[in-house]
C-alpha cells in the first residue's frame, strides 16, 4: 500500500491559453499567465496497492462512473508508465468551491493527483518535473503546481513544455479576483472542443497566436513594475481577443450569455466612475474581476448591487500560496 | 427656385461594409452586400433658392440646429460643387419609422437628399452616379438607391467605387427582416468612429479585409441560387466576424448589449427547433433577423414570447422596391 496526499489551487490566466498544438501531449499553441488563488482548491489522496482490481475515483464521497473515472485513469496510467510502478489506485478528491455553481476546476484537480502521486510513490519530482505531469493531465493544471503568478513556457516537446513562477516581489499579496457566477444557460461546448474548434478554423486563430506573445511580455512587465492598471488593460483585451476568436470559427460559438455581458458593462461602468478593477473570462459565462486587495470589499459590495451575494466570491491571490510539496507538508 | 423630392429605403448589409481606405472621399476597404427594406425610409424635398442666405435642415418638421445640420450642409456643398450651381438650399425630410427607438437611418436619409438634389437641379445622373453622389453623404446611402440586393463595390476612387443591383430573379420578393429593438443603453461609439479605431487598431482588421471576398462570393452565390440557409449562415457569420473586430481593438469596445445577446441566443434556440432564421447586426445592440417571408408571421409570434410586440418590427424586401427615381414618380 502506497499512500500520498496533495493539495492544489485553482489559477485563473491572465493571458489566456487557447488552442493545442498536440492533443496527446497536451502541448498549447501559445504560453500563458496566470494567477493562483486560494478560493478553490482540491484536496486528494491516493492510494496504489496491488490487491486493488481496477483504478476507483471518488469525488467529494461520491464513487465516480465509468466516464468521470476516465480522465483520473488516463493519467494514472501515465504516472505507471513514467514510475514503471504497476498497481492499481483509489483516488479520493474533495473540491473546495463555495458554491456547487460547477467551478470544480480540472487545473486544482489534476495538479492535487499528480502531486498525490509523486507522494505515494515517492517520486521526488521537481516541481518542473511534476508541471510537466502535471501538464499532460490537463493543460492548465501545469500552472497550479505554484503559487502567485506563473507562466506556462508552451516549450515543443514534452520535455520542455512546463510552467514556472513568474518573479514579482510578492506583489500578489495585495491582489484579490472576485468571481461573478453566472447562471444563464451557457453553450454547452467544452474548454477542449471550443479550442479545437477555434484552431481548425477561425480565420483569427492565426493572428491570436502571432501576439499573445506581445501580451505575456507587457503583463510580464506589469508584474515586474507591480503596475496594476497596466495588467488589468492587457488581461482584459486578452480575454476580449480569446473570445473573439470563437466567433471567427466555423460554425461560430460564443461562451458569453447575457448576464455575462451585464458583468463587464458592469466592470466598465465601475471603472469609468475610477474603480480600479478589469475582468476576464475562460471558456465559460462566468465573469472575473481582478482588482487589489485595497478595493475588493469596496468593489465586492458595488457588485452585490447587481449580483445577489450568493453568486459573488471573493479570492485572495496571495495567502497561504505555496509550492504543491509545502501544502503536503502541512 | 429649384424644387425636387426623393423617397429612398433603408437597407441592412448581409456583408458589412466596415472601416474606410478613405475618410473623405469614403471608399471602404471592403465590397459589401446588402438587402433594401421597405420598412423603414426617408422622403426628403430640397428648394434651391437664390434669396436664402444659409442652408436650413428640417427633420420630421423641426427645424435642426447647427450641428445636426452639419452633415446636410456638407453634402450640399458637394453637390454645388459638382452642379456648379451655387445656391442655398432649404431640406425638408421625414422619416419613416414605425417607432421612436431611433432607428433613423443615415443609409436612406443621405441617399434620399442625393434622389432629391438630382431631382431639383436636373442632373439626369444615372443610378450608378447617384450611387457615386449618395456614397460621398454616407457610405452605406449609396446602396439605397436600388431595391433588392445590393453591392458595394469598394474601387479604389471617387469614379469607381458604387454600388450596383445584384441580379436574384426577384428572390428578394420570398424574404423578410424582423428587427428586434434593443433598448439597453448602448456604448456610445458611432458607427464612424467605430470603424476608424478598429481600422488603426485591431490586430484582426487585416484579416477580416482579406476574408470578406470569400464572404462576398458565398453570399452571391446563395443569392443566385436561391439558397436560404446558406444566405442566412454567411450574412450570421459575417456579422460575429465584424463585431470581433471591435474585441480587438484598443482599447476593445463592443456594440452589443446583454439584450443583443438574448436575441441572439433566441435565434439560435429557433433555429435549432427547425426555423429558418439568422441574425445580423450593426453598429449598435439591435439585431435583425433574415427569414423569409413565409415563415416570418411564425417567426415573429415565436419573437413575441421574449420580446414585446413594441420592440418588434416587419420588414419585407422586394415589396415596392424599385430605384429611387421610381419612387420619386410615384
Amino acid at each position: 500500500m502506497h499512500n500520498g496526499k496533495a493539495r492544489a489551487f485553482t489559477n485563473i490566466a491572465l493571458i489566456k491559453y487557447w488552442g493545442k498544438k498536440d492533443q496527446q501531449l497536451i502541448l498549447p499553441m501559445n504560453n500563458s499567465l496566470s494567477l493562483t488563488l486560494d478560493a478553490f482548491y482540491t484536496e486528494t489522496s491516493v492510494s496504489f496497492s496491488k490487491k486493488y482490481t481496477a483504478d476507483s475515483f471518488y469525488l467529494d464521497g461520491q464513487l465516480q462512473d465509468e466516464k468521470s473515472t476516465e480522465k483520473v485513469r488516463r493519467f494514472l496510467d501515465l504516472v505507471r508508465e513514467q514510475s514503471q510502478f504497476f498497481e492499481y489506485a483509489i483516488v479520493q478528491s474533495q473540491n473546495f468551491v463555495p458554491t456547487a455553481a460547477g467551478l470544480a476546476s480540472s487545473a486544482s484537480g489534476l495538479a492535487a493527483l499528480a502531486g498525490a502521486c509523486n507522494d505515494a510513490l515517492g517520486l521526488n519530482l521537481s516541481d518542473k518535473e511534476l508541471s510537466r505531469l502535471a501538464r499532460k493531465g490537463s493543460g492548465s493544471a501545469c500552472r497550479s503546481i505554484y503559487g502567485g503568478f506563473v507562466e506556462w513556457e508552451k516549450g515543443d516537446s514534452d520535455q520542455n513544455s512546463y510552467a514556472l513562477p513568474v518573479p514579482s516581489n510578492h506583489w500578489e499579496d495585495e491582489l484579490a479576483m472576485i468571481f461573478i457566477l453566472i447562471n444563464d444557460k451557457a453553450k454547452d461546448i467544452s474548454s477542449r472542443n471550443g479550442m479545437q474548434r477555434t484552431v481548425a478554423t477561425s480565420t483569427y486563430y492565426t493572428d491570436w497566436v502571432k501576439n499573445v506573445d506581445i501580451d505575456i511580455k507587457k503583463a510580464r512587465e506589469a508584474i515586474t513594475t507591480h503596475d496594476f492598471q497596466a495588467l488589468g488593460e492587457v488581461t482584459e483585451s486578452n480575454c476580449l481577443k480569446m473570445h473573439a476568436t470563437t466567433l471567427a470559427a466555423s460554425p461560430p460559438f460564443t461562451y458569453w450569455t447575457p448576464n455575462s455581458l451585464k458583468a463587464m458593462n458592469k466592470v466598465h461602468t465601475m471603472r469609468q466612475a475610477g474603480q480600479d478593477c478589469y475582468f476576464t473570462m475562460d471558456a465559460g459565462p462566468n465573469v472575473k474581476v481582478l482588482c487589489q486587495k485595497k478595493d475588493s470589499q469596496k468593489i465586492y459590495h458595488e457588485l452585490q448591487k447587481e449580483f445577489p451575494a450568493e453568486q459573488l466570491v471573493m479570492a485572495y491571490a496571495g495567502k497561504g500560496m505555496e509550492t504543491l510539496e509545502t501544502e503536503v507538508a502541512k
